[in-house]
């Protein structure tokens, strides 16, 4: 039966980090967060974002613009904070309003203060193996993956099925940094079951409900499942649903080793990994010491 | 006995077609080439490309500094050609003298010049999906594969040796924006033979001479080698050395579908592309419609 990985457990514990490094610091790191408009979700999103920040003892800045914001606007404000100083990372919560265009207001944010790792050169220095910001649920992925196996994932196979540009992509190279051999798969991969069974370490991330099954799994292995599904849940009363990940938990539980469950997997450790990032952005901008654990 | 891919034969079938797509472009593409100190091998390499990109039928600049430039003259030269509106395409010829920076010189190309594509922003265009210019040898390395197996190749196994930021990591976003299914594989990875076997197409790229041997393919695989090594050939004459690829080609031969040869193979191509490029990178930048067979 596979161990559960809790990423609130793990989320937690690195949010001790940084809290713990955030004292250690010369100066108050800080993370401003921009809204545009007011969709519910995102503004409960960023209100969490301003309390994780706060919490580890870190400066948030909420900036709030209206739904009627042009584009000219909102670039006119990242530039602001580019151009501010005191702003250690710039987080442009998505997605935003009709009309907007998210893509080119990313590619406004200061890479240097890129802490959602989004823009075009976060990107390439990922794939250049330079310092920068990397995207913050890969980077959970990861930790979540070293928490099971330990630090050292060198020879590992590691088969990603998904190759978005916020997931799939930056975690195979992710993986790919940590020494493991990396396979992506996708839609058009021939025998996904036969492939996933060479998998030391399996990340499904396509937002396909419950896809993975037991007998994808080779014997032991760590499923990291990025996949956040709602499906109907009328076991739970007419109209009510619930949350699964790409894999099939009660299937997959007695083949893995590792599992993460949905919630509470990877998700907690996408915020946590953002606040990392921003103490990061500050220590690489400003020329400070990285402090260990983080 | 696996057929041959002339790496020759099909560079010139690409600057072909690059000469018939300059004719019916509205303006003439150029290419500016900079070349800092005299390093013979280097302004061999430039001479070609001059000519290339005349052959072609487009115009070429050469700009030259002494080995005793600074750091601030070879950035001062490229910022020129960023503002120079007739220049379409920079390159900067590698290496760079002792104590400069070869790096933060390439950062100040424009990525909508950089035809070499070894900008961070164009590193991060090509895993972001967006339109923009990619690295010569690993576009050369899908077309050569192409010619073997036609346009499509989805769902190929693609398994690449060699994760290197010039031809390792973007041939394997290349050959996965192909839809293929792609495993990078490195010094770290077990079992290296087997996961070989798996491949539909083999890219050797690691600098190792004649690794790969007949019995890692799986019959009628196809072998794209981008290795290039010099090894002694005393067979030829006392001191006497000669070029050979990462694949041990007398004896992938038999087995390969199809193979490439060293030399002749994936070298021809690397050139070929950059003036593909040069004309992808005037059109998009002067918004001319890319012309068909570019």
């Amino acid at each position: 039966m596979a161990k559960r990985i809790s990423g609130k457990d793990v989320a937690a514990d690195v949010k001790a980090s940084v809290a713990a490094a955030v004292r250690t610091l010369p100066g108050q790191p800080t993370l401003a967060v921009v809204l545009v408009g007011d969709d519910p979700a995102s503004e409960v999103y960023v209100r969490h974002k301003v309390t994780d920040t706060e919490e580890v003892g870190m400066r948030s800045i909420k900036k709030t613009l209206p739904a009627t914001a042009t584009q000219a606007e909102v670039e006119a404000l990242i530039s602001d904070l580019n151009q501010d100083d005191e702003v250690d990372g710039i987080l442009l919560q998505l997605p935003l309003p009709n009309g907007l265009d998210a893509n080119q207001a990313i590619e406004c944010i200061d890479p240097d203060k890129d802490v959602d790792g989004l823009t075009e050169a976060s990107a390439g220095r990922l794939v250049l193996g330079k310092t920068g910001l990397r995207p913050c649920t890969p980077t959970g992925s990861v930790i979540l993956a070293k928490r099971a196996l330990g630090d050292n994932l060198s020879g590992k196979n590691v088969v990603v099925i998904g190759r978005s540009i916020l997931v799939g992509k930056p975690t195979a190279l992710l993986f790919l940094a940590e020494n493991c051999t990396v396979t992506i798969a996708h839609s058009k991969t021939k025998d996904l079951p036969g492939l996933c069974r060479t998998a030391d370490i399996l990340v499904p991330a396509v937002g396909r409900p419950q896809m993975v099954k037991g007998d994808w799994l080779k014997p032991g292995a760590v499923v990291i499942d990025v996949g956040i599904n709602r499906i109907d849940a009328p076991e739970r009363g007419e109209g009510k649903t619930r949350l699964v990940g790409d894999a099939d938990f009660a299937d997959c539980e007695p083949v893995a080793g590792h599992i993460t469950p949905v919630p509470g997997g990877v998700g907690p450790m996408t915020r946590a990994c953002l606040l990392q990032n921003t103490v990061k952005a500050a220590c690489y901008r400003r020329g400070w010491t990285l402090p260990d654990g983080v």
